[in-house]
């Protein structure tokens, strides 16, 4: 197997780091019975010399690639990782679709994925969309080591535009392409792979994601000062945890997902309403019954976080 | 020393049990300089007769008492936290005055302060107003072992009314007993100790406590189905840990802070608004410019939450 990361950040470089640990003689891809898998070797490509450089120098990556470069890493590789921000990934995919091994699996990390799914299908017959649902409040290759995949919810979209018709005989299947995807996601320690569509993952991921960090970016936004968390038993840090945003990285996402995430907002505006309500009127027996209503729906979540867990 | 428990509930039986760990012969009061703390017995009073008998058994308590014999323990007591709901806490102090010891430290863990504490400190010379920023998902003295207090925030309020002049010759001044009672509190574990008003402890605490519960609450009220966490990456999880609420306490601690709350309600749900304008109007400048000062805040207060671990 050979690897290629398109973006050698925060998170190419986690997937970099996954996959040595995954590849070693002892690891999880041989377990899983890939008897090569040892002699696996990671290619990454960037702009940023200074980082490719430190990558090899600590042994992360097996070989460096510029971006102008990219097309001669693309075609040594059985699976890309295209980890760059979520529009130039998408192009990236389209623009490089030629130059991907036939047989190879292409995904893309976005947070949304919109109706550009079915572009890079339609152009792209190795490429499967997917979402890691992990992250880190660092940034850059150098923070890479603090992503951690081990248990995490990995959102996988099986191809809607089927790419078996441009495929010649002897070639991998949709099929047998999205078998093999996931066989490596779990070696890579993911937990549960959730299969899903493009517009249901945008949907969801406005709530449980996006959103939560809206919520959290005004929660710090409204603060009246920054010592305010010396009053702090823990409530506060925890919603707000993941304000140390990427600010580029999500006012793209929140951009391009809007249509998803506005009426989460609205749905979640609506009920932060019905509660201050309660609490303007002193209205002791709706709130009790709302709070009661809200633990007994939490603790349900809860049990479906540990059956995620579980799988 | 003797220790009273008034409430054995989740956080009367955490107290219990860091009681135990820190005067035992080799635990931190000892190491204070407390030569007698292994001598050390812990007494509560509570409702329920089977949670006394289960803490007896156990070995966190070493004497029981009904609700209806208070006084008798209390007047054996050096010390008396009562870790019942706020109003009946202040109520029972203002209740039982009469019956705590002279030199005794008594003191609560109610959330909100409010006007009650200068009452009681009216009515009783040994109270000090406190509020351990610990808690836990779970309720009652049966999962009382989840709660932990290491390194976490007390909030202590000294008396704005004096005590000394009620006091006979001999007796604990009032900053004897501020001295005593911080002392204590570290022995148990806890981090800083931020001395402060009733007044400014309710403002504070409406923001980083009970605002954070309100969203946290909202956001599960706001959710489609309890399924979503399937798609889940930590952010709703992270956000919403503290929605295994307590419906009565809350609605308590909601209601009687509500004139310190919905101010903080409303600049939080001003700043929704912000952002929620800025995804609708495609205004990606004024979103990535809110979103860089919202990092550089929590970053601000990383440092606080630091140094106040340092301390």
């Amino acid at each position: 197997m050979t690897f290629g990361i398109v973006g050698l950040g925060l998170m190419g470089g986690g997937f970099a780091r996954a996959i040595r640990r995954a590849a070693s003689s002892s690891g999880r891809l041989a377990e899983a019975g890939w008897s090569e898998a040892s002699e696996s070797e990671i290619f990454a490509c960037d702009t940023r010399a200074d980082v490719l450089e430190a990558a090899l120098a600590e042994g992360v990556i097996d070989g460096a690639f510029s971006m102008q470069n990219a097309a001669a890493m693309l075609k040594k590789c059985s699976m890309v990782f295209v980890c760059v921000y979520p529009d130039a990934a998408f192009s990236f995919i389209k623009e490089h679709a030629a130059d991907f091994a036939p047989d190879a699996i292409v995904t893309d990390i976005a947070g949304v994925k919109g109706s550009e799914v079915a572009e890079c299908e339609a152009a792209c017959p190795q490429y499967i969309a997917g979402h890691p649902m992990a992250g880190s409040d660092r940034e850059g290759f150098g923070h890479s080591d603090t992503v951690h995949f081990e248990g995490r919810n990995y959102i996988v979209i099986p191809r809607s535009v089927a790419s078996s018709a441009s495929h010649e005989a002897g070639q991998l299947s949709d099929v047998e392409r999205l078998e093999r995807f996931k066989t490596i996601i779990r070696a890579l320690g993911f937990g549960q792979i959730i299969e899903t569509t493009a517009k249901t993952h945008d949907s969801k991921i406005a709530f449980t994601s996006q959103l939560c960090h809206v919520i959290a970016s005004a929660l710090v936004d409204s603060a009246e000062d920054e010592r305010v968390t010396e009053f702090g038993g823990g409530s506060f840090e925890d919603l707000t945890r993941i304000a140390m945003i990427n600010a580029p990285l999500w006012t793209e996402l929140f951009l391009s997902n809007k249509d998803a995430l506005l009426p989460h907002v609205d749905t979640f505006l609506d009920s932060m309403q019905k509660f201050r309500a309660a609490i303007a009127d002193d209205d002791a027996g709706s709130l009790e019954k709302y709070l009661a209503a809200v633990r007994t729906r939490r603790a349900l979540m809860r049990k479906t976080e540990s059956r995620a867990e579980s799988k």
